[in-house]
C-alpha cells in the first residue's frame, strides 16, 4: 500500500502544483489587464476560470481515489485532507483573479484605477502572483524554510492593504466615490488572494513533508 | 462497520448544527452591534469567535476519526468530506460576523452606517441569520425541499447587495468617500455570509440524505 500511496500522493501533489501556476497566470493577467485596460486579457482570465474549476475537481477526485482505495491512517490520512483543502483555496484564488478581471472589463474602456493608487496594485499583483509562483516551487524543493518567507510576502501585502485605505478616506482624495469603492473591492481581492496563497503554501509543506511548517495555522 | 459509522456521522452532524446556531447568533449579534452601536455586544462577538474556531477544529477531528477508524468509500466517503467542508465554511461564516462586529466597534460610539442604508442592512441581516438557521432545521428533518428555499434567500441577499451599490454610487450620496467604503466592505460581508450558507446547507443536505439537492453545486 505505501508505494501506490506514494505514487498516487506525488501526482495529485504535481496537479496541485499545476493549479498554482494557472491561478498564477491568472493573477498576472488579470492584474495587467487592470493596469493597462486590456480587455482581450480580461476576457480571458474570465473565460480560463473554468480551467481552474475543473482542476479543482480533478484534484478531489484522485483525493477521494486515494481515501477510498488506500484508506490512509494518521500522518497520511491528514496529508490528503490538506491536499483536499488546499484544492479549494487555490479554486478560491482563481474566482479573485476573476473578480479583478471583471472589474477591468465592467469599466472598459476606461480605466479603472485612478493613477496615484496604480502603483500599489502593480506591487500587490506582483507579490500576489510571486506567493502562488513559490508554491509550486514548494512542491518542487520541498523546502519548509521558503514557505516561511510567504509570511513576509503576507505581510508586505497586507501593509499596501492598509495604506490603500488611508489613500482612499484622505481627504485630498479627488476620485470619487464610485472609484472609492472599485479600490476597495479590489484591495481586497488582493488581500484574500495572498492569505489564500499562504494557507496553501503552509498545506503543501504538509503534503510534500508530512509536517507542518512551525507557526499559526489560522487561514481565515 | 455500518452502524459505528452511522452514530458517529450523527455526532458529526449534530456538531455542525451547533456550529450553525453560534454562527447564525454571531451573525445576528454583529448586526444588532452594527445598527445600535453596541459596543458590548460587538466585543461579545469578538471574543466569542475562538468558540466557533474551536468547534470546527472538533469537526475535522471527528471527521479524522471518522475516515481513520471507518475507512469509508463511495458514498460514504464523500459525506464524511462534504462534512469537512461544511465546517470549514462554517467557520469562514464566524470570521465574516466578526468582521461586522469589528467595524460597529472601531467607529463606535459613531454609527457605520447612515440612516439611509441600515434598512438594507437590517434585511441582509435578517435574512443572513435565516440562512445560518436553516441549516439547523436541515439536519434535523432531513428536508431537502427546505434546502432549495435557501437558493432564494441567498438571491434576495444578491438583489439587496447590488441595489446597495447604486445608492453608494448615486450622485446624490452624501456621506462621503469613507462610510462609503464602510458600506461598500461590510455588503460584501453580508453576501459572502450567505453564499457560504447556502454552500453549507447543500453540503448538509448530502450529509443527512446522501442525496445532493438537485441544483449547481457551485460555490464561489
Amino acid at each position: 500500500m505505501r508505494e501506490a500511496y506514494h505514487v498516487e500522493l506525488e501526482n495529485l501533489a504535481t496537479r496541485l502544483a499545476e493549479m498554482s501556476v494557472q491561478v498564477a497566470d491568472a493573477m498576472e493577467r488579470a492584474t495587467k489587464a487592470l493596469l493597462e485596460s486590456d480587455l482581450k486579457l480580461a476576457e480571458q482570465v474570465i473565460s480560463d476560470d473554468r480551467l481552474v474549476d475543473d482542476a479543482r475537481a480533478d484534484c478531489e477526485e484522485q483525493a477521494y481515489a486515494l481515501l477510498a482505495l488506500q484508506a490512509p491512517v494518521a500522518t497520511d490520512l491528514r496529508i490528503v485532507l490538506a491536499a483536499i483543502h488546499a484544492a479549494e483555496s487555490l479554486e478560491r484564488m482563481g474566482d479573485l483573479a476573476l473578480h479583478v478581471a471583471k472589474a477591468a472589463r465592467r469599466r472598459h474602456p476606461d480605466p479603472v484605477l485612478p493613477a496615484n493608487v496604480q502603483p500599489y496594485f502593480a506591487d500587490m499583483g506582483t507579490i500576489a502572483v510571486r506567493l502562488a509562483r513559490k508554491v509550486e516551487q514548494i512542491i518542487k524543493t520541498r523546502d519548509v524554510e521558503a514557505a516561511r518567507s510567504l509570511e513576509d510576502d503576507d505581510d508586505h501585502v497586507d501593509d499596501i492593504h492598509r495604506h490603500l485605505f488611508s489613500v482612499i478616506m484622505d481627504k485630498n482624495w479627488e476620485h470619487g466615490v464610485s472609484t472609492a469603492v472599485d479600490v476597495t473591492l479590489l484591495g481586497r481581492f488582493y488581500e484574500r488572494y495572498a492569505d489564500h496563497a499562504v494557507s496553501v503554501a503552509r498545506r503543501m509543506v504538509f503534503v510534500v513533508t508530512g509536517r507542518m511548517p512551525g507557526y499559526s495555522s489560522s487561514d481565515a
